[in-house]
């Protein structure tokens, strides 16, 4: 586990502050996580311009470590600061006391109150951009990250299929959502991998749908996106049911509609494609059926650490696809006043030869009569 | 309601902006809502320089406002932004256009990267900092908000009684920490304040403890800490128990020490006493005791839209109490390998003739045996 940190410790060393004498400092916590294996919130990362690297932080003895500790291996130290301390100063100042003539640090993370202390600190040293460097770097994933990621699906397949067996009618989003979660739990995730939506009704096809105390009813189109979350790494699965015995014609149609776009932009994903062409494929569907205005700004984004990471699968994104690329794909029509559906997937991007996209997230997208 | 919030920002501009020509422009989450009563995600507040505001924000008519919806009332202008275009740069360009000839940012919430980007869309506006005006006027709290809080903490009161009466022994951390936070939606709470801790055995008095799959057993005690959220505003309490039928010495010693230090803070809280004071005040208690170092950074904060709010009840913090500013008083003790105690409630300040410290969390701090 140390060497897949140092390596990767290694590897932004040698991308992003390949001019001689730059350090870097990483204080974005999904960076610092992915770059340690450790997760104390507020922990500051710094990548030393000559191999040593040092976790600030704070480690309260009377708190747990919230979350794993980093491994005290010969490449990373561990520095534990007194509570008013800011382990970003901490870092800084020890890349200048070690030689570095210049510090790469986050400026998309640093609050602008923030980075002008940390100029201060070191006022004979430049401060430069380090960019999304982390993040570029976090966007193909290794193999143990894929499996968290499956581990994570397999999860949320388990928890969404338990729901389902159950009686849905007369019971509140709010509390599906929260048996979502618990569910979750049970079946091994260190929790959601962001807040559980549950739409009814009229709610139903939300895209941010946050629940609310109305009630399951016959005849109603019931979204639900959920994900968990499994070593850190989220996954997402999305699925639309009927509650009922027979579905009306309108949601039959409209759940073919957004079932062959999401089909679709599945299809698009092969290493080389450009982001845009995915969300395009989504797109071009709905807008077919009229639904051209429904989709928001993205038909999916990437997974790992974060639940919305790059790529971004939107019209404007400029990038393509490679393998090992874990994204969702997510469209959906909403007609206010009425409901609608959405449908959402966790995929691997693969290249033809090794079978196409793997899907996690395996749970029927076939419509479900509940 | 429209009243209220036009008269928060025209206070807002009349303190904080009282140069000729300067505009401010506000957009830490929780600052926003407090002068617009609105929270979608990401918007952001122009409070003009002449007493035009106009808040800015993403309303994708494919998803539900997430949250109340500010008053369209003669004070406050809506615009609605299509996703690619930042909040911040609507704002800041729209003040400029006023004819502001300053605008102030927060530079403690806007990034490096996204003040650049400001900065550049007005080349000829001078942006200074705003710095923590909002959350200085935050502070105290008028009827309606203590009138939130106080529904907060009977939701969360009524919460964990309904816990207490239920069997504990053989059940996960895990567990009771989602059914009190599926308790306190039930009764009315917009959700949880914060992440529910409880805490058992070896685990109990840990400050951030996160809950785990660990068993509450005989003879332990059990720390819980949980908040409701009503109206956005957020409440505390934290209570200890003894499971099992009666308390070992250790464990009455200690909880009798916790509770005098508790209560010596809480009855320094008076309008007018230093915020040190009142750390001292439990400090002092804890380190009679030989319990000196364990008490963390601070004794207490404020709360209010956010969980911790200012003030901080520390041992450098600058600034006195004033009446109607609600305060958690939270001290406690941890034994590695043992367990320990920690009881907060939330109180609001008030002088002396008007009865001293109001008492939000009003469960009982006797030691229960459950």
């Amino acid at each position: 586990m140390s060497d897949v940190h140092a390596g990767r410790r290694s590897r932004l060393r040698a991308r992003s502050a390949p001019a001689q004498g730059e350090a870097a400092v990483v204080s974005r916590p999904a960076n610092v996580r992915y770059l340690t294996g450790a997760a104390p919130a507020g922990a500051v990362l710094l990548v030393g311009h000559a191999g040593q690297d040092v976790l600030f932080g704070h480690w309260d003895p009377s708190q747990d470590p919230p979350g794993p500790r980093p491994v005290d291996d010969d490449g990373l130290r561990t520095v534990v600061l007194p509570d008013e301390d800011d382990p970003a100063e901490a870092a800084v100042r020890q890349a200048a006391e070690a030689g570095a003539r210049a510090v790469a640090v986050e400026e998309h993370h640093l609050t602008v109150a923030r980075h002008r202390s940390l100029a201060r600190c070191v006022p004979g040293t430049e401060l430069t951009d380090l960019g999304c460097a982390v993040e570029r770097q976090r966007l193909v994933k290794d193999e143990d990250e894929i499996t968290a990621l499956r581990v994570a699906a397999e999860i949320t397949d388990r928890a969404l299929g338990e729901l389902l067996e159950s009686i849905l009618v007369g019971r509140t989003e709010r509390h599906l959502a929260l048996e979502l979660e618990r569910r979750l739990v049970d079946h091994g995730a260190d929790g959601p991998a962001f807040p559980t939506s549950v739409a009814t009704g009229s709610h139903s096809g939300l895209a941010g749908h946050r629940p609310t105390d109305r009630r399951v009813e016959e005849g109603d189109f019931l979204t639900v996106r959920l994900g968990a979350r499994f070593r850190g790494y989220r996954c997402q699965i999305g699925r639309t049911f009927v509650i009922g015995t027979s579905p009306a014609d309108w949601q039959i149609e409209l759940y073919e509609v957004v079932f062959a776009a999401q089909r679709a932009a599945r299809e698009a994903l092969t290493p080389g494609v450009e982001y845009r062409e995915v969300d395009r494929a989504a797109r071009e569907v709905l807008a077919a059926a009229g639904h051209g205005t429904a989709l928001g700004p993205v038909t999916g984004h990437g997974v790992g650490l974060e639940i919305g990471e790059d790529p971004r699968l939107s019209p404007a994104a400029m990038g393509r696809l490679g393998p090992c690329v874990p994204v969702t794909v997510e469209p959906g029509v909403h007609l206010p006043g009425r409901g609608g559906v959405r449908i959402d997937d966790t995929l691997v991007v693969r290249s033809p030869a090794d079978g196409g996209p793997e899907l996690l997230t395996i749970t029927t997208k076939e419509l479900l009569a509940l």
